[in-house]
């Protein structure tokens, strides 16, 4: 397999886009026809299928435009076991259709735990059967408040796949811990920034980007470029955008060596679209792929700016 | 329901312990008999149903002088849907026998997520279908690195559930991040310490004791008097004895008020205090509860003395 770095980059020039699709079902937000099947028929076995269902039609209204996408495991465990079964079926569906995932779980342990996380969602084969791991992403979150030892199994377990360790993210709140400056002058932000780049560098694909990349909110834009700068081999992952009012130029900044550098992530803009009540028979697939080709083409027109200003 | 501090107190007194007994299943430990059940019928209901018997006996034999258990999500995680499966039979099985269950899962995400996380976790409903939530813990670990924004959604979901924040791990490596010296002199595990003090003032239990915790490593034992005087209302998860090489010492200075504020978590220790091989027909049930029995003494001990030093 390659590297995952030199996989996304691959995508993102294909399809032309840096957005990255999240996937985090709410029944509430979702079409009245599935609410209703599921109203009249509440079981696991429906709330399973009704989730899939959905993200199966976004996916396939919007794998061109896609570079990656992203399911949000709270948004499956909020619903048990129906809802880690749905996570399964659609991360297995993106697998079989060639498209990546990065599973955005922000896990974090000690180190023999964190090589249980990473068997569970990076991993190649079920640790006691040897079969296809269906959870196999291609790459996840990671939190790296415990240090390299968090970092580490995952590595050893796919030094292919993909760890976005989170720096400066979007809510509004981060500043309580990530803002403050350390001794040395650095924000907790700048300093995990470093720790990535360090972390990343046995890990470089043939991009010349690493595996370990990092989260940084949109919802920064005067941090963009100073992180960027620290960690320039890292891609970076950059939620925030839509629902949380990101901006387009926090993603310029930090759009990198070659503009394929840095990658939006867009959630609740383009999976709800619509006005699960009035959609009136209109196809809401269509509707989201209108929202994230706007959204990548958005993207194009920044990142282009922010090349030629290079 | 009562205050998640109140609750664990009462069982420290009851039980006269202060022993957490992690539950993190690895097949690989399991006796032969379990081993060998699930060699002869290798299906994911087999599976579920060897990490449940497992735990069940486990439970069963140290039920009367363990104060909780901590189930830790990776290592049911990494058997993919067999093991959270696995692993709401066992949360469930806590519950109906009216036992306290920690999910160690040290979740953490923007407000929105931790929202979706909370839900799973800790809400007392499904949110479909307003059944019973057969995941539902007593207690949570959380890592506190985005803000408060991560932390309120647990509050509101169930303020009377426990949230452990991560300040000091019990890893080699956490001080890549936790031991470096803000601007202001205090460390970054103090400044999370001070943090938990702060968020837990809202949640604080009849017995003075907050619902909202901390975990400090038990292997640091150095670090253990300062965190516990900059959150005197916390209480403190310290895991790290056992396998890890944790100090009672760290549990004696952190053991607050009444000698009922710290808790020292064991897995492997407990759960793997034979080899699988050569068990012979020995009741392994009756090992882990001479372990645990052992090592509850051993705390009465140590926090005796802490507690008369005081």
């Amino acid at each position: 397999m390659n590297a995952f770095a030199d996989r996304i980059i691959e995508r993102a020039k294909k399809n032309r886009s840096r957005v990255i699709v999240g996937l985090d079902p709410n029944l509430a937000q979702f079409p009245e026809y599935l609410q209703a099947q599921l109203r009249n028929e509440p079981t696991d076995d429906m709330l399973c299928e009704t989730v899939f269902a959905f993200n199966r039609v976004i996916i396939e209204s919007t794998q061109d435009c896609a570079v990656a996408y992203k399911p949000q495991a709270a948004f499956y465990e909020q619903y048990g076991l129906a809802g880690v079964k749905a996570l399964q079926l659609t991360v297995s569906f993106l697998r079989e259709r060639g498209l990546l995932t990065i599973i955005d779980a922000k896990r974090n342990d000690i180190a023999h735990t964190a090589g249980a996380y990473a068997k569970a969602w990076i991993g190649a084969k079920h640790p006691i059967f040897n079969t296809p791991n269906l959870w196999q992403s291609d790459a996840i979150t990671i939190n790296g408040y415990l240090g390299v030892d968090g970092i580490d199994p995952f590595i050893k377990e796919n030094c292919d796949a993909g760890l976005f360790i989170l720096v400066k993210t979007s809510n509004p709140s981060s500043g309580d811990l990530q803002d403050l400056p350390l001794a040395t002058g650095e924000s907790v932000a700048e300093k995990m920034a470093a720790l990535t780049h360090e972390w990343g560098l046995q890990v470089i694909g043939s991009s010349g980007y690493s595996n370990i990349g990092m989260v940084v909110g949109a919802t920064y834009p005067e941090f963009s470029a100073n992180l960027r700068s620290i960690a320039p081999n890292a891609l970076i992952l950059m939620p925030g955008i839509g629902a949380q009012g990101g901006s387009l130029d926090a993603i310029t900044a930090a759009s990198g060596r070659g503009g394929v550098g840095a990658y939006a992530a867009s959630s609740r803009g383009v999976m709800y679209p619509f006005d699960a009540k009035a959609l009136n028979g209109a196809n809401w697939g269509d509707l989201a792929r209108v929202e994230i080709a706007a959204a990548a083409e958005e993207l194009r027109k920044a990142i282009q700016v922010g090349v030629d200003a290079l």
